[in-house]
């Protein structure tokens, strides 16, 4: 006599050739039952040719899997039928550890003072990933624990707070993480509410701070097989940056600091509804047209919003080359706030609040600082190759933040490239963890794309400051207006 | 830069030539300050040379593990030091599923008539393990949490119950366990408190009646290496028996009843102090003398008194071939009581009890029926050879329950065989799950095992039941008196 678990691992052998198999215990609690079902018939899913993470009574032609990116600010949750390949749905929410600081450092400052927020931040976290596991499955009218498999993609300090590593290292020279190569975890020793017995891939980190995120958006972008020297900046509170082709790759991580998600801005929000994405600003007349998400009533600023608001006030003469709004303008948008010197974007009563939504000089100083960290470091990657210019520059972002190549040159972000190289490539991470869901080949590459970046550590570099000062100014306010 | 894992894989990599290491969840996390630690070192413990279950700050030169017995009435652990093979305790307790019934089918047709019990058995199971894991770690002086492996030995319908596998089919024809062969499970996932990362290897099963315990007892005895005929005998409440040698192996399951556990016995417990565990019986005087565990005033009888109760009362012409007490014996010890006939063991005041210890006319009808399962199963075995006699008896049985050769052949217990030929050898179940702790290769050798062993289903055998009848009466009886 034979047992339930042998028969099955016996049909898959003789069907398949998938041999020396194991089953996940909560697969074994129903094999009895299953196997002696009505249906006749069983589907069994196994995991790298290794395990059987699933069974479900009948002929079952759907698996799915969710794939994960975790940034500091925001974390999207993507949906997918595994074999088709297509999106059932998007979620994204706030990452809840905001609570606790606002960036990673304050985080890891605070696991620093108390070991136990180790644990505060990770359950946190694990809540709204389980938030967005639910809606994506609600969205999708399925069962949450039919969900095979997943990936995360998440800068180091977030992969090391999921996972319930400490953290606090990462902070400390060498800046080593607890864990850098791909490893793959139970969900349910994550605490992740997908399948009883669904593994949960968490995509390689290169050092501290340039984690699964950084490789997971080489990965989508496909530098690391491309001739063509590109520029990859990750517009998101840690600035990765990564510059180069198939024969090599440099990368660096920036504390661009939240303003490109819309944090520390007076009226900044996340992409969601009536956030405004884009602005006009007429350079005769300062009159502004916005477009929101949704096209509803503005509300805020989300982060493509606080680069197009930059930009476009640039353009039209209101913001100058060091950042100070001009004097020239005549226009009562332009006026003094209660926190220095605003520029009123949607009149009260224009939009779905009931104040003026402006951009102070406050804000302009957030950007500068922000698109400084980031020039910066793209300039010292840049400074390891003969050509200092990229020939294509990808502007990736969390949230389906698109930014408009216009405005990204607009307020110099970068150094050299014209709007034509430029490409918004949206959330390269979530997109390079979908690839990895979807393909345990572009996993295995994942690892290679990691073995192969080389970090550029960028604290204490005295050239880096240099060119951060350097980096401060709107350069590009020359062009457009000579009253300078 | 590397992670903390990968320098710690490349040290076992170059140290050990271990590779392609994966690290339990629980080890990361305590990754980052053992390798930061002042002691400067650290102890990996790598299990099946697959994965880090263990790290701990320092030189550490003591391996911990622990193996189960999980019987039907009696569950005993043995916690060992894997380095020297000590065994640093041996703890047992009472099955606590007893409260849902005292045999396997009555606690399956449990779980038949209500699913839920499932998950009651199995967590009375988890519980009474986790006694057995604090009190021997207690008695050892060691936290329990360094225990890095265990090995689990029990009948088919222990093993599902443990794991939480629905035991409902086991009584259904073909009889076929929901997982047979050995696998290892986190002991985490089972509820086991044992080390964090801890696995548990839960050796094979034979079949829905034979279970790892018969594995672990012919891997105990090395029946399977050996020439010699013989045959093993379980003595607990489902009585395996073995029958062969290293050419062929044959094996069933009888369903004996708890009496050789002291079970349904009216004065029978369990092999704890004051526990009658031999008897002699003055043939002419019918004095009686009664040797107890721990030499504690007697407080009742356990399985191996039981036996040599019933023994040297028919050595004694007290017990006759039909199991009737004689009316021939002239002693006040031999009277009618609540329950019909009854002998007095031990009078009150003389024991630990304030009653007479009495061993009654129902409990030889118990023993009875109990022996002559076991002899009827090993005499059908026995038919398939061409010698139908072992050369060797091998006598085992949980908790210490040491049977006196010449008792066992005064029942008659199984046939042929001479007290010379007849080893008592203890709880073999339970030390085969030790053997398979301290070496893999034996964990190999179980599965080896449980593959060559051929099984013989004895339900609605009707040469099973002719046998059975047969089997009732004591014959050596006639051997002692002649005034049958």
């Amino acid at each position: 006599p034979q047992g339930d678990r042998e028969r099955l691992l016996q049909a898959l052998a003789e069907t398949y050739g998938i041999k020396r198999l194991s089953a996940d215990l909560r697969v074994l609690g129903r094999l009895p039952h299953l196997l002696r079902s009505r249906q006749g018939s069983v589907t069994a899913t196994v995991w790298n040719r290794k395990e059987i993470v699933a069974v479900e009574a009948g002929v079952v032609d759907r698996l799915l899997g969710m794939a994960f990116d975790v940034g500091t600010t925001t974390v999207v949750g993507y949906l997918l039928d595994l074999m088709t390949g297509e999106e059932l749905s998007v979620q994204s929410d706030l990452n809840p550890q905001i609570a606790f600081g606002d960036n990673v450092i304050s985080r890891i400052s605070l696991c620093q003072e108390n070991p136990e927020a180790i644990d505060w931040l990770r359950s946190a976290m694990v809540d709204c990933m389980n938030g967005l596991i639910e809606r994506a499955a609600s969205e999708a009218q399925i069962e949450p624990g039919r969900i095979a498999e997943a990936t995360v993609a998440g800068n180091t300090a977030m992969h090391h707070l999921l996972l319930g590593l400490d953290p606090r290292y990462l902070v400390v020279a060498p800046y080593l993480p607890a864990l850098s190569e791909q490893q793959s975890f139970k969900a349910r020793d994550l605490g992740l509410s997908l399948g009883a017995s669904a593994y949960v891939h968490v995509l390689p980190n290169k050092a501290g701070f340039v984690g699964g995120d950084a490789v997971a958006c080489v990965l989508a972008a496909g530098m690391h097989r491309k001739r063509a020297h590109a520029l990859l900046i990750d517009l998101g509170t840690n600035g990765e940056i990564v510059l180069g082709n198939k024969d090599r790759l440099l990368c660096c991580s920036t504390a661009a600091g939240p303003a490109f998600e819309g944090g520390h801005i007076k009226w900044g929000m996340r992409a969601a509804s009536g956030a405004i994405e884009r602005i006009e600003v007429d350079p005769e007349t300062f009159e502004v047209k916005v477009k929101t998400v949704h096209n509803a009533p503005p509300v805020g600023l989300c982060g493509s919003g606080v680069i197009s608001a930059a930009a476009r006030m640039i353009r039209a003469g209101v913001i100058l080359c060091r950042g100070n709004f001009s004097d020239a303008v005549r226009s009562e948008r332009l006026r003094e706030g209660s926190d220095g010197p605003e520029f009123v974007l949607v009149w009260s009563g224009q939009g779905g609040v009931e104040e003026d939504i402006v951009f102070t000089s406050k804000d302009v100083s957030e950007l500068q600082m922000a698109k400084a960290a980031v020039h910066a470091g793209a300039a010292l990657l840049g400074e390891q190759f003969e050509s200092a210019y990229p020939e294509r520059v990808l502007l990736a972002g969390a949230g389906g933040n698109y930014v408009d190549p216009a405005d990204a040159l607009a307020i110099d972000l970068f150094p050299g490239a014209s709007a034509g190289s430029i490409t918004a490539v949206g959330n390269a991470a979530g997109y390079g963890a979908c690839l990895a869901l979807l393909d345990r080949r572009k996993r295995r590459e994942a690892q290679r794309v990691a073995a192969r970046m080389e970090y550029k550590e960028l604290a204490g570099d005295p050239r880096f400051q240099e060119l951060f000062v350097q980096s401060m100014f709107f350069t590009r306010a020359l062009d457009y207006r000579s009253d300078f």
